[in-house]
């Protein structure tokens, strides 16, 4: 208002200026477009009122039991204060706006981050840039405990930049957990304290394209700081090659007519020094990353090495597992499970795990995470929890894989728990998780291949599956979150034909 | 060299100091990995001259027809030293290099912006940073004459900024055509001159989301810079909503029962009034984009509503037409052709208007691009050269559409002359563009959608078909472009598993 009212006074008697006044008419007043994820229950009036940044901040209430001091919710306020009125932190705002007006003290009552996310959504300029908030009613809880994104850091390493700016988006869906899938066969850039020539001599570049201990730790705080988990994954026995170029005798190597060929497979499960070398490994690990979860990985295991080695042969029959391959990772397995859980760690596995090696003990301690991508998920999810297996779903939600079109659909469109089983059963699928594999991913493109497709697995796995079915209402509300991405920096590709108002400036 | 010797000399009684020796050794050189899109002849030797930044320049020869003060090279020449000494530009170069041994004068013989980007990409940094240049004897020219690039600004807005930069990459690809499709249904950004109120009313925002006269100037002043003409599209008669906002009466009302419905369709070709629109529009385009090619448009027409409307079919029985609606588009066509030849433009049409309106006039000045994504275009270049018509190839291109994987091998393994057909018929198949329709596609995602996949098509238009047939070859040189491309600021996106020494740092 206080603009507007500045450009005609003094200039109303020029008829450029009620020529300016008629277009602002013709644009109308905004509203509140909505949450995203979906609120379990919101109810907002036309009734707004008008927040003056000048005024505006977040407090404690008096029964709160954080209080100023609380460095998480203290940060949080001031990035949110930013993210709300960005015009004001960067210096543009002006202050032709009335004070007595704008001084009303708005009483909200934000339980956790992901209130103060909600309300952030709430807010909205009109087109004299004011901001307002309608008069809202929000209850609100997550309809799964497990909201994670899987990054892949291995195929293609990302800078840490990259990694901290999808922590920011990650809090602005409501993701809570970032699988770090940190090493892999092309690489190993995690930077061991123990082993230093893991990385020094598997990664891409043994300094520009690794993560120091300082690195991880300040992914680790940046996600804390919103909210979000860092659930680190060391995958073996396979997918391990990288891991060979700084530790001898780790894997193990191929015979080819009686010799060594040269060439490397899984990882040795035949010798002790084996177990000795990821017990020391795991014992750092379960260090620099202080999360109770770890991911252990254990999936696609090429057993064609291992049976042309003559000790690993040798220790088959020592072992009495006959020819049975499965036999073998499973005691590899399980030797990996007894170290994280000696280590207090509760160890996640992928589905192979479950799938070959049933006699894996301690089952309440392995969440599974499915991770087949085809149509036969439900049967998965129905023999896994009927075994008394915690599950996070992941199949549905391969976002590498790209399409032609508005492809969120399939994302937005799973149930989760739509499979058969009793309901204690479809208590054990404890949340989802997107996947971004790295073969075709860096960070040139990481961004619009991940926002705000992910944005409709986030709603899937925050948000009442029958208030969220219908994927034309979805839409313009996605339409809308994708936009507000855009403003707060994230480079959120469009979900069709149109426009934002504040368009992606990052050219 | 010269950094390293100041490195060992004061610290070579440091064990250190011999470990960063024995790692640089192991590194090994580099050579040069070659160039995209591959030059008709190549000859290189491993005998490489030092190239110092110190030293270096580009200079006209004696017996050069251009001479200092021809702005474009003069330009040209600053902005490749920029690309091909970046350390040196950006400050961060050291003067350790020893003078006497990097003045060697080369002497090169480039004849236009193609030869400097070639020669751009034959120079190397060793490991020690030292820039290098095989001697290589390059004889080069282009396949096809027209290798362009579709950029769509209806759909979504792309900004001022966002061109440029495909610009400089389409240069750096040796594309030779911005195609740029500027206003189509969802939107009309082209500030017009004489009908300002076309973009204040039909496009996304009267302001933010437009092409000032300034704005057109800057993009077809920085493609000339380049080599590259701008070819804008008008599209008419269909594809037009966004033009009736600004233009009454320009658009055909469509009927409902006998009566108006409150619907337009396509531009109303049976109204004196279209056509002086039109020519009067035009006038102002032939000036505004000085290329000799126009495109016209002439795609996809739906006469339902033409058919509807009771004064466009008594139009029809005044012209003799029946009840052929496609004589009436072609009358339409016609007359628009008529006009862009007066203002001495050669028309360029999309496909349609040559299937159903082989009437339309002047068949030598209009230039057809095939756009059916299907196999069948072999069929219709081979129909279409038939009846004497250029052809510019777009089918096999429409690099919007995107799916898993290297789909650049589609783009790459098109072989563009490969239909039944005489020799004069293949003469008459002039280029190939590169389709980037806007659905999808906004500032945020079209780099990385674009590069380095449009490549492919480049290396296709460009180079002799026989050297470049196979994709494994050319994959890690395609690979290494990309790398350069990244290194150059364009956001590329990557290939497969692997990484660049120089990653993407603009996040």
């Amino acid at each position: 208002m206080g603009v507007m009212s500045t450009v005609s006074s003094g200039q109303h008697t020029r008829p450029m200026c009620y020529l300016l006044l008629l277009m602002i008419l013709q644009l109308g007043l905004h509203t509140a477009e909505g949450v995203w994820p979906l609120p379990q229950t919101l109810i907002s009036s036309t009734e707004r009122f008008h927040l003056s940044p000048q005024a505006f901040y977040f407090g404690y209430g008096r029964q709160s039991a954080a209080q100023q001091g609380c460095s998480v919710l203290d940060a949080a306020f001031k990035r949110y204060f930013a993210l709300i009125f960005p015009d004001y932190t960067s210096g543009r705002w002006n202050l032709f706006s009335d004070k007595n007006e704008s001084k009303i003290l708005l009483q909200i009552c934000l339980c956790c981050f992901t209130g103060l996310e909600s309300f952030s959504q709430l807010v909205y300029q009109d087109d004299f840039g004011s901001y307002f908030v309608n008069k809202t009613d929000i209850k609100d809880f997550p309809r799964f405990q497990f909201r994670g994104i899987l990054l892949d850091t291995s195929r293609h390493y990302l800078p840490v930049q990259a990694i901290l700016k999808t922590l920011d988006a990650m809090a602005y869906s409501k993701f809570n957990v970032f699988h770090w899938h940190i090493v892999d066969d092309p690489s190993f850039p995690y930077q061991s304290r123990t082993f230093p020539d893991l990385s020094s001599k598997g990664a891409f570049h043994p300094m520009t394209h690794i993560y120091t201990q300082s690195d991880v730790r300040r992914v680790i705080s940046h996600a804390r700081m919103r909210g979000i988990r860092v659930l680190p994954e060391f995958d073996s026995p396979g997918h391990t090659k990288s891991w060979g170029k700084g530790q001898p005798d780790l894997l193990t190597p191929c015979y080819k007519g009686g010799i060594p060929s040269g060439t490397f497979g899984p990882i040795n499960p035949a010798l002790p020094s084996t177990y000795h070398f990821m017990a020391t490994l795991f014992k750092e690990v379960s260090v620099v990353f202080p999360d109770s979860y770890i991911h252990l990985g254990g999936d696609e295991v090429d057993f064609s090495c291992w049976k042309s080695n003559p000790y690993v042969r040798a220790f088959m029959q020592k072992m009495g597992f006959g020819s049975d391959f499965t036999k073998l990772e499973a005691f590899y397995m399980e030797n990996i499970v007894n170290i994280t859980s000696a280590l207090n760690k509760t160890s996640i596995v992928w589905q192979d795990v479950f799938d070959y090696h049933e006699r894996v003990s301690t089952p309440q301690q392995i969440t599974h995470i499915n991770y087949e991508v085809r149509s036969t998920y439900y049967a998965e999810l129905s023999r896994m929890t009927k075994a008394g297996m915690r599950v996070v779903l992941a199949a549905p939600w391969y976002i590498n894989h790209i399409s032609y079109g508005q492809d969120w659909h399939n994302y937005y469109t799973v149930q989760p728990l739509n499979f058969s089983g009793t309901e204690e059963q479809k208590k054990l699928v404890i949340g989802g998780e997107v996947c971004m594999w790295g073969e075709y991913v860096d960070a040139t493109n990481l961004t619009p291949r991940l926002w705000p497709r992910a944005s409709a697995a986030a709603e899937r796995l925050w948000s009442d599956e029958k208030q969220t079915s219908n994927v034309d209402m979805a839409f313009p509300r996605l339409q809308d979150f994708r936009c507000k991405l855009v403003r707060r920096g994230i480079q959120a590709e469009p979900l069709y034909v149109g426009h934002c108002k504040q368009e992606y400036q990052g050219i």
